[in-house]
C-alpha cells in the first residue's frame, strides 16, 4: 500500500457518506474519485459535487480499476451495498460500507466468503457509535470500571421519517431490508460492543406499522430482545420522531452495570442542557454529568491504521459480521412470526 | 356502610403501608385498629405504633370481627397477603393490598373466586402509579391527545437492595414471589394502564442474578416483553440502584405515541432539576418539561367512592386481576425456561 490512503466513493444515496468520508479524510485519507448509482437523484449528486468540487466523478469501473485507490466507501441503496463491497474486495480494495452492510443472509454469506478469499477488510460504519462522541466517553468510563461489569443495555433509537425528503426506495422493504436490518443495525452493534459479547442470539424480535397506514409495506416500529455471552439487551427503533423535536431523534442508551449505570443522551437532552453528547454516570460515588464533546471518534484513525497494518483495532471483522447477522436474523424472525 | 369509612390494617411488613394508609386517611377514612403478622420485627412494629400512637393494636381476629371496620389494608409478607385478603372479604370487608397482591396463580384463583362469591373489592395499591403524581399528569396529557394513540411503553424500575435493612423473607423466593411478581408488578399495571390494554400476553420473560453471587436464590434482574390489545411494552426491573443515587431508584417510564412521546423521571432527574415527578412531553408542538408536583393522587379518593358506590373508578377489578396474572405468568415463564 502507498503511504497515502487513497479513497474512492461508490454510492452516495444516504447522507452518512459525508460522515464516513470526512472521518477518513481527518484520519489522513485522500479523496480520489466518486461514482453514483443509477437511481441517485440529481439533487443528491449535485450536493455531493458541490461539497467536494475538486474531486472527479468517475464511473464505478474506473474507480475499481484504479490500483492507486485502496479504500472504497459505499453508501448506496441498502440492497446494493453488498454487490459494491464484494466487487471492490475482488479488485483488491478494503471497504467501509454504511449500515446496513447488506440486506439478506445470502448477501452476508457472499461477503463472508469474499473476505475469507481476498483477505480484504469489510467494515460497517455504525455511525450511531462511531460518529457519536458520547460513546467514546462511555467506553472510557466502562474501561475504568466505573459501573462494574456491564450486564445489560437498553437502546432507544427513534428516527425522523421526514417523508418529503425521502427517495422512493426508502419506503421499499426489499431495498431497505426492513427496520431491524436498517436502523436497528446500530443497536446490535452497540449491544455487542458494550456488553462485550462475542456470541449472541435473538430472544424476540418484532416489526410493525403503527402510524403509517397509508404505507402498509413500511415498518415504522421495531424491537429486539437479545441475549449475549456478555449480557442482555433490549433495543427499540422507530420512525416516529415528532416534528417538534429539534434533532432527528432522541437517541438514548442506558448501560447497566453491576456497580452503576451510564445513560447516553446522544443528540439532545430534552428540555435540559443544550447540545448533544450528554453522558450521565451513576455509581457508588454519586451522580455525574459529562459533556462528551471533544472526546474524539477513534474509529476512523484506527481503521486507517488497520488498513496499513492489517489489524482489527477499529472493529473486529467478526463483530461486523455478527452485528449484521443478528440484524438480519431478527428481521427474519419478526417477519416470519416466530418469537413474536 | 356507615358514612365514615373505618379502616383496619393487617400486616405492616412493607413500608408501603404508610402510603396506603395515609392515602386513605386523606380520602376521609378513619384508622380504627391494626395488627401485625407473626414475623414482623419489633422495630417495624414500634415505628408503626409511634407513627399512629392513638390507634390501638389488636389481634387480626378482633379486627375481622369488628363489623364497624369496612376496609382492610394489608402490607404483610408477600406470600401471606392472599390469605389475609380472602379472610377479610369472607368477613364482608373490602381490601386494599400492597403489591404483589399474591405470589401464585393458585392464590390468585382463590382471590378471584372470593371476589365473585362475596362481591367485595380486591384492590392492589400499585404505588409506582398511584402514589406518583407524574403518572397523574401523564394521564391528563394522554387524555388530551398530546401524543396521539399510545403504541408502546418502556419502563425501567431499578430499586435499591439495601441489604442491611431487609428482613430475612426479602431474600426468599417463596415469600417474595420473585422479582417479576414483586417489583415488576408495578410495570404490568402501568403497561396495561397506559396502553389501554384489556388483554395482553407475555412475549418473553427473564429473571437473573447478576450481582449477588452470595445469594443464589435471589433475583436481582428481571425483564418482560409484552403485547396487549392496546400496544406493546418492555419493562425491566432490578435491585442494582447504586449507593450514590440520592433516591431509591431512577424510575423511568417512556410512553410512545403515534404523535409524540412522554418521559417520566419519577423520583429523580439525574444531574438535572431537583425534586421528583419530572414529566417531559415531545410532540409536534415542541419539547416541554412539567413539574407534576401537586397534580394529585386520585386513586385513593376514587377508591373511597368505589367502596361507597360499589363502582370501579379507581381501577377496574379486571385490571387488578390481569396485572397480577401477567406478573405471575411472567415469573413462571422466566423460571421454567420457556421464552427465555
Amino acid at each position: 500500500m502507498a503511504s497515502q490512503l487513497k479513497i474512492g466513493v461508490i454510492g452516495i444515496d444516504h447522507g452518512h457518506i459525508y460522515d464516513m468520508l470526512n472521518g477518513m479524510l481527518k484520519a489522513g485519507g485522500v479523496f480520489a474519485a466518486w461514482a453514483t448509482g443509477p437511481e441517485t437523484p440529481e439533487h443528491t449528486r449535485a450536493e455531493f459535487q458541490a461539497t467536494y468540487p475538486h474531486v472527479p466523478e468517475k464511473t464505478e469501473a474506473e474507480i475499481l480499476e484504479d490500483k492507486s485507490i485502496h479504500l472504497i466507501l459505499c453508501s448506496g441503496i441498502n440492497s446494493e451495498r453488498a454487490a459494491v463491497a464484494i466487487t471492490a474486495m475482488r479488485h483488491g480494495k478494503d471497504v467501509m460500507v454504511d449500515k446496513p452492510g447488506c440486506v439478506s443472509l445470502q448477501q452476508l454469506a457472499d461477503i463472508r466468503r469474499t473476505v475469507a478469499e481476498t483477505g480484504r477488510i469489510w467494515s460497517v460504519c455504525f455511525s450511531e457509535r462511531f460518529c457519536v462522541e458520547s460513546n467514546t466517553l462511555a467506553d472510557r468510563l466502562i474501561a475504568e470500571g466505573r459501573i462494574g461489569k456491564v450486564v445489560q443495555t437498553v437502546g432507544l433509537g427513534p428516527h425522523r421519517a421526514n417523508p418529503s425528503a425521502r427517495p422512493a426506495w426508502f419506503w421499499e422493504r426489499q431495498k431497505t431490508g426492513g427496520i431491524l436490518t436498517d436502523i436497528c443495525a446500530h443497536q446490535f452493534d452497540q449491544f455487542l460492543h458494550f456488553t462485550g459479547s462475542t456470541e449472541a442470539r435473538i430472544v424476540s424480535a418484532f416489526t410493525g406499522n403503527v402510524a403509517n397506514p397509508d404505507r402498509p409495506d413500511f415498518q415504522d416500529f421495531g424491537e429486539v430482545l437479545l441475549e449475549g455471552n456478555g449480557g442482555r439487551g433490549y433495543h427499540r427503533v422507530d420512525w416516529l420522531t415528532p416534528s417538534g423535536l429539534p434533532v432527528w431523534g432522541d437517541g438514548r442508551m442506558t448501560i447497566l452495570g453491576t456497580d452503576g449505570y451510564i445513560e447516553l443522551r446522544k443528540y439532545i437532552d430534552i428540555a435540559g442542557q443544550p447540545g448533544g453528547d450528554h453522558v450521565f454516570l451513576v455509581n457508588g460515588g454519586g451522580v455525574q454529568r459529562f459533556d462528551a464533546t471533544g472526546t474524539g471518534l477513534p474509529y476512523f484513525g484506527h481503521f486507517a491504521s488497520d488498513i496499513e497494518a492489517r489489524t482489527e483495532t477499529a472493529m473486529t471483522q467478526a463483530h461486523a459480521f455478527m452485528a449484521t447477522e443478528l440484524a438480519l436474523t431478527a428481521q427474519a424472525i419478526a417477519e416470519n412470526g416466530a418469537n413474536k
